[in-house]
């Protein structure tokens, strides 16, 4: 019965979602989902690529959680529209909401879209909003054994940022054991060792990032 | 709609929640429900808990995962019983849950159940199991700024473990300001500072733990 509901749940949050994807189709807009635990480093990530991304793209950003706007004041001083959704309790963001948001922004000032989901390792895996892909911060502080037991979230996505690197040793981490088991979780995935409160460890995620955005920036183009 | 649906499903968890309840009452059995994000230190404070615990009470732990026993695993030289709930990629534990699993325990040869909900901090407030407290176990590496950020889980909580304080210099947390928030949030609930990996620092916490399961085990024998 609940499984049937959250199916239904789910059925209808996918045509939303592929509303959302035409709309970025059609305006030419790339779209990063990115998610996480609490605290892994979402905003942290954000504050320090939106330098460089704001360089060569048209960026915004779409912030999500539960009550406060704390993490949209901290990306305000790089000037950009930014969305602030309040889930008022809600454990992800879905479709619907993507969609509302996106009418407060000139979809044709804009060709980044940068969406920090709720904090959380869990729900919003099975909602598709619509993004090109779909990106986890995976913090090592949360220990080694993560990746397996939390595998909905780790499998499904395109790229897995494994983050605060700098503290592996200090937790006790075997940052290889850890690699090695996202790596079987999901092959085809790609994978980046970060410190995100740290530019220097950024430059592979932001070129992968850089190749993505064209590829789907150009095809839009060529419309 | 799907506002309805949710409370629908709330009314079913909370009967069964008391029917747990109840069975808890019947057998003088004192519950606790430890939530968390992932990786915040229930299972490791578990881990050290448990030998202070098992000296006083008759203990029996119901570990919640989405997909694995890793936990329930590393509890297993405790020799106690334990039950996994896997919830395959469920985001909580329920009250149903807890009822099917009470059915592999022998109620009559325990008086303390801990139960390991999943982790996340966010669905797993929502969902009364029966229990007698909720304990959150909350990481500083997490951010200062999780408290308001996850209020409905910081309010709703008898106490919170603020875990991993050694790690507080190095994450340029001000743990004073963090317990403050909490405070403020949360003024009726018990606060305590702890690294879940040194016993050294669980005294508290164990004390206020044997105070509240003596209080309920008490008054069941009185019946």
């Amino acid at each position: 019965m609940e499984i049937k509901v959250l199916k239904n749940v789910l059925i209808k949050n996918n045509a939303i979602g592929n509303d959302n994807r035409l709309l970025f189709y059609k305006h030419n807009i790339f779209t990063l989902n990115i998610m996480s635990s609490p605290g892994a480093g979402k905003t942290t990530l954000l504050e320090n690529s939106l330098e460089y991304l704001n360089n060569k793209y048209k960026t915004a950003v779409i912030e999500g959680d539960l009550y406060t706007s704390r993490d949209a004041e901290r990306l305000a001083p790089y000037n950009i529209p930014i969305v602030q959704i309040n889930t008022d309790g809600g454990c992800h963001l879905d479709a619907r909401m993507i969609h509302g948001a996106l009418q407060s922004l000139d979809l044709n000032k804009i060709n980044l879209l940068v969406i920090e989901n709720v904090g959380n390792l869990v729900c919003p895996a099975s909602f598709d909003l619509g993004e090109h892909i779909k990106v986890l911060v995976y913090s090592i502080t949360e220990g080694a054994d993560k990746p397996k037991k939390y595998a909905s979230m780790f499998s499904n996505v395109d790229a897995v940022l494994v983050n605060k690197i700098d503290l592996a040793s200090i937790c006790n981490i075997d940052l290889e054991q850890v690699c090695n088991e996202i790596r079987e979780i999901n092959p085809k995935g790609e994978l980046f060792k970060i410190a995100a409160n740290n530019r220097n460890t950024l430059h592979e995620w932001l070129s992968w990032l850089d190749k993505k955005a064209e590829e789907i920036i150009t095809q839009g183009n060529k419309k």
